[in-house]
């Protein structure tokens, strides 16, 4: 369907910042035909009023793992190590495929809400975050976790069966990253392997890398060099190379990083959560590295809004380097916007309103509370919204929530089956 | 009204935790008058159906500034001089009291909207705060902002005025507070004056204190001793003294601060934006001073939402700590609860549910997608919930929202005027 959106305002970016424009937005084939004036077609229009809107970007979630939106809440106040082997660990181990499809679509349905239109995912049911994201309609860069010696490996399909699923479920907005886990989870051969097959085959590949002390220290002792030094000196880090974390940064790791061009997604509430402390954004930012928010986990989190870890990461940053004027509101905003498309090789194609871009919208309640009375739209952005303020949802150019309404998934049907989930794997009942 | 709450999940303060059970909560004459059976009785009861809700103690903001909501998002990512003196003061100097009035106004919407049932004011226009909050329903501990060289100056009229209205005003959900500003715009002696005051007529008294590194730089070179070192030595500090801020602690101040039983109120996202830092909480904790939490005014926030101060707060100890059991979800829960009653001296009375206690009550929606599925309700709070999970909030056992409906405020006519405000003291328009 196509849609003439009027009566919003729309936010732009322009040069550093953003300004919002009030100007009709023509919706057409999953794309943003036109702004301001009517596109030349004969095409019929459906009118949507977006009076009190504003119109916005989708945001991204660069960094996250969508099923463990089922274990939100479940582990927290703990050492990581308890959190990580005593809590997370053994219901990974016993989870079905069909827990791992509903718990996927809880989360999904949660970035709805708040205002997330893509995400990049990693994790071992990788079939059944497709599925989910094509049922609830989101636009996903999903990954399967690999881990161990080779791709290659007797007995190890993660490789095969991934490249497989991908073909069969690769579209418009659905793609594929190369995901090996982390350098203590993944040989060194198999890294290798993995930037090999990625540039062989265009795809983007994404990591954790330098999350905790723990990984740093004994990469230094096996190794001789930081995680990042050991992954640059392989080749792995390039613009095409997505790393999650990057909290732990050491000699000339920053500098490394901004040569190669790789993304850092950072994930504070997570990072401060799991006890990994604050990663160096602005250092890295300074030295040019594209910087990209995302929330982790709900396990870890416990939440994927990412209007909170906005909030949160802009906070931080100000806080640590005693700097009313760092990670300001236009700053924070892109790292969910366009440094995410940016990221994703999609610059001008996703996370922005502009003319040939995907029709990856939100729209916002002007009148919501928190954000009136709109002294400052990307202010209210980081510094008060909480994401309750979404009222419309839409990902290439199809509506996901109109007027809060959720239009793709069945609420009540994706919590009956997430409760039996959590009485079943968690034991716990209300 | 009496009512019977039935069907919800009653949030109970049980040792360093809480517990959730399903029991009847029946609310008389504005106090938890029994939980669990029917109270001893010939009143008739009106049945309130709280099914899938969370009933709990509502929040209390004990550190605010709440006509600033106006100025929501009008000076932010600028140096705190500029946000100060170019900013801020500028528009206070021509506030008017009808402005002061609607202003106040929209920050108890956002509260009544998200959660919070009482709060510690300090303004100059202490007679519009009050006018606000009895129009509003919310329990309110206001002060009026005194600076100066003494309270009984000739042409400073603040203090009698301020007498006079706490008088008027007093009732069941007003109270008084006496307020100095700070040490760096009262004079010593003006202070010593606040400790007589204050003793004699059995008043609560706040200031703001070592909030940044000037104060504390100026303090020690005009008298030698730290700004709390200051108060101390002047008989300020007592258990029925409230402290905003202490980010800046030298020396031996939080020994002081435990040694007094003073109350100490963070406000971690005005500390971060502002550029003052991070407060040594845990440390003054651990030394066993009482915490609680405030958003501060929204200008510097830049919302009321303690859900959002919440996260923040507990997020940044962790990170800063590198410990996950820092600052656990029950503690920071309590910062806004029991820890606040303490503080007003009403322990027992305000901040718990519990026979005997004010009726100021939260019912939060327990199949909101945040909250889902409810793994852990306390962790919720402080990790997933935004504060748009609340329905309901009853203030001294008279709802001021039903539903997500605001009772007692005309939104429309509150924005409307804040909107003229904002066009003419902030000259902007969207």
């Amino acid at each position: 369907m196509n849609y003439i959106i009027t009566n919003g305002y729309l936010l732009l970016e322009d040069g550093d910042g953003f300004r919002a424009v009030k100007e009709d937005l023509y919706v057409m084939d999953g794309k943003i035909a036109a702004i301001g004036r009517a596109p030349e077609t004969e095409e019929t229009f459906t009118r949507i009023d977006a009076r009190d809107r504003l119109v916005m970007p989708g945001l991204i979630n660069m960094h996250t793992h969508v099923y463990m939106t089922g274990m939100r809440n479940y582990a927290d106040d703990v050492p990581f190590g308890e959190w990580l082997f005593d809590r997370v660990m053994p219901v990974e181990d016993t989870l079905t495929v069909e827990a791992a499809y509903w718990c996927n679509l809880l989360g999904m349905i949660e970035m709805i809400r708040t205002g997330t239109t893509a995400f990049v995912d990693m994790h071992m049911f990788h079939e059944q975050s497709c599925l989910a994201a094509e049922k609830a309609g989101l636009r996903g860069y999903i990954g399967r976790g690999l881990v161990g010696g080779s791709l290659y490996e007797a007995g190890n399909r993660r490789f095969p069966e991934a490249l497989e699923e991908m073909e069969k479920h690769r579209s418009d907005t659905l793609d594929f990253i190369l995901s090996p886990h982390a350098i203590y989870s993944c040989s060194v051969d198999l890294m290798k392997e993995v930037v090999r097959e990625s540039d062989a085959r265009g795809l983007l590949r994404q990591t954790h890398l330098s999350e905790g002390m723990t990984e740093v220290e004994n990469c230094l002792k096996e190794h001789g060099k930081t995680p990042v030094a050991l992954l640059d000196d392989i080749g792995f880090l390039s613009s095409r190379t997505i790393l999650a974390h990057c909290v732990q940064m050491q000699d000339d790791d920053i500098a490394r990083l901004a040569r190669s061009g790789a993304t850092v997604v950072t994930n504070p509430a997570s990072n401060a959560k799991l006890r990994n402390g604050f990663a160096p954004v602005l250092e890295m930012q300074a030295a040019g590295v594209n910087i990209c928010l995302g929330t982790d986990g709900a396990a870890s989190n416990n939440t994927l809004n990412l209007f909170r870890e906005m909030g949160l990461f802009t906070m931080i940053h100000k806080g640590i380097s005693r700097d009313s004027t760092a990670a300001p509101a236009a700053f924070t905003l892109k790292t969910c916007t366009s440094n995410a498309a940016r990221a994703l090789g999609r610059a001008g194609e996703l996370g922005v309103i502009a003319e040939g871009a995907a029709a990856d919208l939100i729209f916002l309640d002007l009148n919501a509370v928190s954000l009136f009375p709109n002294n400052n739209i990307v202010s209210s952005l980081c510094y008060s919204a909480n994401g309750s303020e979404v009222t419309d949802t839409m990902v290439n150019g199809r509506f996901l929530m109109r007027d809060r309404t959720l239009l793709t998934i069945d609420e009540a049907e994706v919590f009956a089956h997430v409760r039996a989930f959590q009485q079943k794997f968690l034991q716990i009942s209300l």
